[in-house]
């Protein structure tokens, strides 16, 4: 998979419009990651305008963190339209391990919706999975973190159950479509200390995918690698100064994220 | 134009209050900036306190970006209040190209409340103008951008239409009360690659007519090329590390913002 | 109270999980501020899921800026859960002067739920302790800085009224628990110039109370020398750059916070 970091390109080269139904904690970082690799966001929850924001957009992204009612019943008129037009929806578990009415609308998204991706840490997956997890708020709990069950069979249990790739977010992002599974290896921890960065993996796949519709898995596995090389990189330059320079560089690495960076440091290999 | 710098310092020493019901994406932008320019800024959109929040302001600021309902009618409550107090209101009609329930929205605020500003992309200010338009969700449509007909003319004529002063943003800013169309040529084509900068150029617009409310054309001006000289100078200190550190430097610019800065730097000159 | 450094290393190995309900223009800021200094951040405001998410926290912040009626409605719910099991909770009475709204709504809390730390400005405090105040938004008024009365003797008393520990932020905060007052000379005045420096105080107190829950009064304390000390490094590092730097840096130092910094650059000293 050395050689999907055209897909990048599409990104800057369509600039689609991606239309984000999505907390208000990340929201300012989701729009700065979507701009920065080259798509064009929209923030939009009013359930009457639903139709015609979905209805111009190139993809979706679904993202449950502080969600309430009224943006459940937006997203589920989004989804319909975004199913009805062709176009990738993403989906981002938020905290689903964390409250009854969380879970509750992660089933009824997935079932009243075709998910095209479905992004969240381990916690999260596992709770969708019906399997045993741990909640800790919105971070994945050590619990669920060090649990001998492998990942990339849990991604790829739940891709073929929700016919959808899932993607697992961790030291080792875990990316399967059901049939193939991808690991990426890129990455660091510092990425955890600061808020938002899943809710920005999710943002990077639905710009990936609005501009690749044709290329799901691959460009799922670009928007995490394009994740982790930029947070590398920002390590690098800016770790030592604190989290809040680290986050400054995040951004700007991905602002600078092309092919070659891709292709050259990128460390995809299949699982197993 | 050139000795318009005093009109900063009007902010920085009344400190206006600035009022802002805003969208959720980029608010903490504008509180910044806000903050950045000397004036003081309060969020704030439930209905029940308008009438006390508006009265205690000096501005106020209506950005329609993820407008819900309820937003809308704190809008026309705290707009009627400001009309009633002679407080400068500034309308950001964001997105209002991309669906019916915006296009609604924005008509029945220009109907119920008297605007002094309306600052928009132009694609955004052809779409109030009933002139043909393209939206590409809330950033402006190529599109739009190569139509031969003049800016300076869509400017002043939706100007005269709704007795307000009407500022068209892009590569370069038109400002126009419909008699005068100023023009200014400050800026960088990399404040197009975050998000909030129209957002922020309202709420320095509204900074600036807050401490000046009897020279709006004039504020309007300054607060445009506060933003343009802030960008130029940002992309020289870090537009070459990415979006990210632009972001920052444009905040810091801002924060320095003087007299002696705009009436050196400023490239205004009047329109045709 | 030179050996209260150890109150910091409780929280970066206990890892609180604090859950805010808090106002949309700082909810970012008070995320990543809680992340580092090592707590976990759960922000959720629907009312249905208050008593799960509540029920998993180790600390609840209220901050009502930008409060509507769902929020407040949330607080009490998820207020009455912290104070059946027991965790400590805090609230910021962000701008409760400027609205009638903001006032029934703090005194509602405050009668209906039990408050372990209240944070504020001197404009804010003065206004819920009944006596004269001026509101300017969300900032304290030059008018109510600059009068007579002592601020710790107005903390002091507030305290024992609502038997809770009262922070009065300012150029030197106040901490008292009634009986005690500890007053805390650290910071700097450009944390004014930048929005949240209030709000993520009160999420330092959050995250501090909530792995310290049995020493409520030294964890504020330790709380806002942590804020203080952080904005003097930041100063020192990035104030000349302006503003937007200046926060960056700020974030820098509240993820290096540790025991050693605030005993060696903590100013802490007993009230009269």
């Amino acid at each position: 998979m050395k050689e999907l970091g055209y897909l990048v390109q599409q990104v800057r080269q369509k600039r689609p419009l991606v239309h984000h139904i999505t907390n208000y904690v990340t929201v300012n970082d989701c729009a700065n990651i979507t701009l920065a690799i080259g798509a064009s966001p929209v923030m939009a929850d009013e359930p009457k305008e639903m139709p015609d924001i979905t209805g111009i957009a190139d993809g979706l992204v679904l993202n449950i963190g502080t969600l309430n009612q009224q943006k459940l019943a937006s997203m589920l008129s989004a989804g319909k339209v975004a199913n009805e037009k062709g176009i990738p929806v993403v989906l981002d578990p938020v905290g689903v391990g964390a409250s009854e009415f969380r879970r509750v609308a992660i089933h009824q998204l997935l079932d009243e919706i075709k998910i095209n991706v479905l992004r969240g840490n381990i916690s999260e997956i596992r709770s969708i999975a019906g399997l045993a997890s741990v909640s800790k708020g919105v971070d994945a709990s050590n619990e669920d973190i060090g649990r001998d069950e492998g990942r990339e069979e849990v991604a790829a249990y739940l891709a073929r159950e929700l016919e959808c790739v899932v993607i697992i977010s961790g030291e080792v992002d875990v990316i399967s479509d059901g049939q193939k599974t991808m690991c990426v290896k890129n990455g660091h921890a510092m990425l955890g200390n600061i808020t938002g960065t899943g809710c920005m993996c999710s943002s990077l796949v639905g710009s990936l995918c609005g501009a690749n519709p044709d290329n799901i898995l691959e460009a799922s596995v670009v928007a995490m690698v394009s994740m982790g090389i930029a947070g590398e990189i920002a390590y690098k330059r800016a770790g030592g100064l604190g989290g809040g320079s680290f986050r400054v560089a995040l951004h700007d690495e991905i602002s600078k994220m092309n092919k070659e960076m891709i292709e050259r440091m990128g460390r995809i290999h299949e699982g197993q």
